[in-house]
């Protein structure tokens, strides 16, 4: 007898879990709609065309691959089997692949569908995504993405609204405590200016995106190693730690920028995207200009984003950034795009940690009918009937057992309110009430039980 | 340039289909939630130890499988290797599959959660699953499937609700001629036993599904070639071609079965669920009695449902049935349950083809802010804001353009109203308000146009 189990990084989630995701998925879900943004769904599987090359040399390590259905070693050249190359042979067994993100099939949809498509294109799109990473606490293997992107149009009113819709979505959510960290990848190519990285301005992003991770002695050394020198390491630290207000840091680089025409591009947008927001009747609560922040994904090319919720664990949650070209790779040049995407698993984490769910988060019937014998249970099935007529979710224990296992049934279940049926109540229509978590009861016909339930929903 | 396309039999799902399926599957859930049905969800990837020989040896042939990630062919024998046998080798190289259906990761999960679960356990189960198969008209290599099953009791009170859920599900879609045919295994045991089938059962049982298909004299062919004698194939037949009320059907089988206790017991059972079916109130429309119903999966042990869609191309659109030991191959013996499933796409396909989706079935804003100059835009961010507030679904066409253009976007993307802003409605607060679709605008304040909206959504 085999005894089952599930892949390492993935899980079940049962009744309990699933009231909370669909809780954050439908409120998500609500704001993406209000803001005027259309679902779309694409397949889990992909070629792996579409995907190889799109997330680095990494990315593609963490591809799920799907093997070829039949007799798929049938054409496999001797030499290339002989070789025993995992790598040189995956190609010709496996042609599919997982989907690893929201994004790349996205644009993939919008080149297949250029045509039909109404630009600017607003979609959203909440699905699994797969990721054959090193399972760890809070990085599984299978995990929703809710992706939010505009794309044809270069509008920083995008960039405003993905800001006002995670306040939106947070305030739906109850979660109060957290930061909307901005910053522009024109503002890191200023620096990179000031600080003489030409030709090697990825290290310095990789490098001070870490700067709240290791520190600033470790990033100088990393840095050093890469060749920057004292003066650099100067010019750059005294942007980076400069403290002050939106208004002060936006001050201070513009007298810093004067001479480098990408910053002072970065430092306009950026202001601009404060004054639309003020435009919107919105304040600057919770956006935190950071200039620090990088974000490792190399295809931003305006403003990026990232959200974090303070005080637990793990607070980073949301993410995204305006890119020029995403769809210049499937031979669609020059559209560009401005997109956020929430990490439901850690946002599923971090409001368990801060206690945000409703203590009884849960999708139960509201009423179970118990009964004492045969000819209650077939009473009790009409009453049924009616409490679902009125949109009442309910059921009736189904087996002929003790009415005391009926109502811990119910109990277990969280179901709120039992109705229970003897020969007396089939005689009167009068029927016993029970709130199940005051234990209060009472002797009422079903109209009013109808009533009570539904103000009470 | 690559071109990018879909793998063979996968679909993407753009807004307007999205809308539609939005639809049936909002619907579905909020008939299985109305009877006490609790959400389950489980992971796209299965251990391929849980799929494998749980769907015969074709189904083995159409699982998908994930090729193990790393240097795979590393410890792979090389006389394997040599042998080039694909089967063989795919053990070795692959530990994964896709799911190919919900029921047998319900049935892992019911198993590997069965100190927690409270018994009887209604669960609903709305997600993908994916079978390599040859794709054609109406078959996709990935389809969703709506399941709703109840484990852990044996009351027929479960199989009654079944037809009240597919009765429920199809009035809310709006489809009204169907069929929903029962008919129950024993009932078919019985019939074997009155024609001499003992042995050969499932190629009786195989050979009588494909009735309405191939037309008696194939089907009598088939039985002959398997030993069937000219009187068994009398017997059985004096009793497919009986015709009849439900009532004269159960009056005729139960003269027929006088001798064949497992017949007895499938009629029992049978008019307990009509029984059964008029204590919720409810009649017997729709619901037809089919003997020669057998439905291929081997787990049914009670009750069989099949639900047909009258007068569309593919009307099968429904299956399920009572089974006794879904659990057994995972090591809990003795869980009775019975569930169904609809099958979503061709739900999607059936309503198409019977124009029962709403005209303008769109999730969309309900209104577009078109604007004259950057000053009405920034009064429209204002406007905006307010509309959303009041729960409408509203956008800003966020670049600078020609009025006319916002207008036609608000047309393609069936936006239903607009507000154009120019200096006078700045000035003013009295506002041009649009219907897209009858083309009648009136100038009215924000307040007016909230109620309007909110009045006609």
């Amino acid at each position: 007898m085999e005894k089952p189990s599930l892949p390492k990084g993935t899980r079940d989630f049962g009744p309990a879990q699933m009231a909370k995701r669909q809780f954050i998925l439908e409120n998500i879900k609500k704001v993406f709609q209000n803001y005027g943004f259309q679902p779309l769904e694409t397949p889990a599987m992909e070629n792996l065309t579409t995907l190889t090359g799109k997330y680095g040399d990494e990315g593609d390590q963490l591809l799920f691959k799907i093997l070829n259905s039949g007799d798929f070693l049938k054409d496999i050249d001797q030499a290339k089997l002989e070789a025993r190359s995992s790598k040189i042979i995956t190609t010709d067994i496996s042609e599919k692949g997982l989907r690893y993100d929201l994004t790349v099939p996205f644009a993939r949809y919008v080149v297949m569908n250029r045509n039909e498509i109404t630009f600017p294109f607003k979609r959203y799109q909440i699905q699994p995504v797969w990721r054959a990473d090193r399972p760890q606490k809070g990085r599984y293997r299978e995990f929703y993405q809710c992706d939010a992107d505009v794309v044809g149009t270069n509008s920083l009113i995008c960039e405003t609204e993905i800001i006002l819709m995670i306040k939106d979505v947070f305030a739906e959510l109850g979660i109060s405590d957290y930061s909307i960290k901005i910053n522009h990848r024109a503002i890191l190519a200023g620096l990179a200016e000031l600080c003489e990285a030409k030709g090697k301005e990825s290290s310095l992003f990789v490098a001070i995106d870490k700067l709240d991770k290791i520190g600033e002695e470790k990033v100088k050394e990393e840095l050093r190693a890469r060749g920057f020198s004292e003066g650099n390491l100067i010019a750059l630290f005294e942007i980076l730690n400069f403290v002050g207000t939106t208004a002060q840091k936006i001050e201070f680089l513009t007298s810093k920028f004067l001479n480098t025409p990408s910053g002072q591009k970065g430092i306009a947008d950026f202001k601009e995207v404060l004054n639309l927001l003020s435009g919107y009747g919105a304040n600057e609560e919770h956006v935190e200009f950071d200039i620090a922040l990088a974000r490792g994904l190399s295809y931003y090319t305006g403003c990026i984003f990232e959200v974090k919720i303070n005080n637990v664990s793990i607070g980073s949650v949301s993410g995204g950034g305006r890119y020029d070209n995403l769809t210049g790779v499937f031979g669609l040049p020059g559209v560009s795009g401005v997109g956020f995407s929430f990490g439901v698993d850690r946002l599923y984490d971090a409001m368990e940690e801060l206690k945000l769910f409703p203590k009884e988060a849960q999708i139960s019937s509201q009423v179970l009918i118990a009964h004492f014998d045969e000819q209650s249970k077939q009473y009790g099935l009409r009453l049924l009937q009616q409490l679902r007529k009125n949109g009442i979710a309910s059921e009736i224990y189904p087996d002929s057992v003790k009415i005391q296992k009926q109502l811990d049934f119910a109990n277990k279940k969280l179901v709120p309110y039992s109705i229970v049926i003897g020969s007396e109540e089939v005689k009167s229509g009068i029927l016993s009430f029970k709130n199940m978590k005051t234990g209060a009861q009472q002797k009422i016909p079903l109209n009013e039980i109808i009533s009570i339930v539904k103000t009470n929903n």
